[in-house]
């Protein structure tokens, strides 16, 4: 067949992106391999597929193939080239969509400058939900590694966070430290670290090392668990742009139950057309 | 502008292919750097733009540029992926082409199955032109690196190479010895170094410690100095398979003056369009 695509990245994280409503696509794991691969195939991180809704109550439904041909829940930057592309193919002129993917229903909004906002849901903040062993929940925790004790806060975004603030962004331990919290036995499906550097109470630079990845330029839930920790700190405001390696993401978050918010870029690079 | 471009390959190493005879094409290194990207732009090892030829003779121009943007010499694998473009876009029914690359005029004919052959030119034998430390030419020379004596074979294609025998192509002291001998004093330009495990006279494995790249999966030139030096010790015949981890090619050579032919895939990915 004859495979029409759009290479799309946030962020530097990047998509093949493929309009499974007008082609029909099934794709198995060889073939999303091939097509992740970056010296024979078309090359990225990861693979989405837009397809029709199954849901009444959606627009459409996604779906997210790693380079290695699994299918993952959920990606913060595939999400804003998700609304990018519908809306760009013409495929949707709604700015706002409800989509569903393995992770649940998620709503989008595309702005009027081209950045999408993705409802990214409540954080959690129960040591219990994270998991985190501390006896109540607190804005911030002590933890001990090899005999220092820093501090750290904590919670879930749908996958565990560690949060520390560090003076100097350049030269935050991320290499040293990341591993040894992430694989800290108070936290028992191990941790995602991020380092912040409060510049402003609206502005933080942040570098997150990710549990069984290493240290990543964009990780879109890292963002949201530092403005929620800065926030549960008293230390940052209510929006916050957070500058990661790979570019800005801004969040907010209005406190306690509600949705933290997530606006960023998404940047479509080129069409392709693929014998498959 | 609109750019059409196609993605190719030759054993993995993998090519943007730009038709600038029947597109305007003018780029600068950041456009070469932002092309080459593969997380914000297309993704290769080398950038090809085929033009017109301002030499009678030819009929054709290429030019080669690297992911950093600098212009490059020459490389086996995208003259071949050249001749499958400019066949497969029809801009020649010609099967055999003279093309001017910044290295010199080159030939290539386009074979029955779809495979490509090179004409690599004749080896260069003598030391002094390698350059290598040595009183006269021979089939072998002993090079001592570390109070150990190892047997080379040691020529030029264009390119210096040194090529040792191995038992086991697995087991070759690839990532240790390669950058050993990369480095001897007797090669003061710096040497690639080959490791070939024979086979049959007809058939030998290599893996090529590239001179300030390390080991590659395909190179072209180290194909051709491998066979040749093996047709020089009177162990490999005039026409010899060469498996590299990126895959095989064939080179002949009938012997002294005459040229090294590489014969190989090429491999068209994807056709593209990107607004520069």
């Amino acid at each position: 067949m004859n495979l029409r695509f759009t290479k799309m990245h946030g962020l530097g994280n990047d998509f093949v992106v493929i309009d499974a409503v007008n082609q029909r696509v099934a794709l198995n794991p060889d073939q999303v391999r091939h097509l992740a691969d970056r010296h024979r195939g078309i090359g990225c991180d990861q693979l989405l597929l837009v397809e029709p809704a199954t849901d009444p109550a959606a627009d459409f439904r996604y779906r997210i193939y790693n380079a290695d041909g699994g299918e993952v829940e959920q990606c913060g930057n595939g999400a804003r080239c998700f609304m990018r592309f519908v809306h760009d193919q013409g495929l949707t002129a709604k700015r706002a969509l409800t989509v569903q993917t393995l992770a649940g229903p998620i709503a989008l909004r595309l702005e009027d400058d081209g950045q999408v906002t993705v409802d990214m849901g409540p954080p959690r903040l129960e040591p219990a939900a994270i998991p985190f062993q501390a006896p109540a929940r607190a804005p911030v925790y002590s933890l001990e590694v090899e005999g220092q004790e820093y501090t750290i806060g904590a919670l879930s975004m749908g996958n565990p966070h560690a949060v520390l603030t560090v003076e100097d962004i350049d030269r935050a331990p991320v290499a040293t430290l990341g591993p040894r919290i992430e694989h800290h036995p108070r936290f028992p499906n191990r941790v995602n670290v991020g380092f912040m550097q409060i510049d402003a109470p609206d502005h933080i630079h942040l570098r997150v090392f990710e549990r069984g990845v290493g240290e990543t330029r964009a990780c879109g839930t890292g963002a949201c668990a530092a403005a929620v920790a800065g926030r549960l700190q008293g230390r940052l405001d209510a929006r916050v742009r957070v500058s990661l390696p790979g570019g800005d993401l801004v969040i907010s978050w209005s406190g306690e139950d509600a949705s933290v918010f997530m606006t960023g870029p998404a940047v479509s690079v080129f069409e392709g057309t693929l014998q498959l």
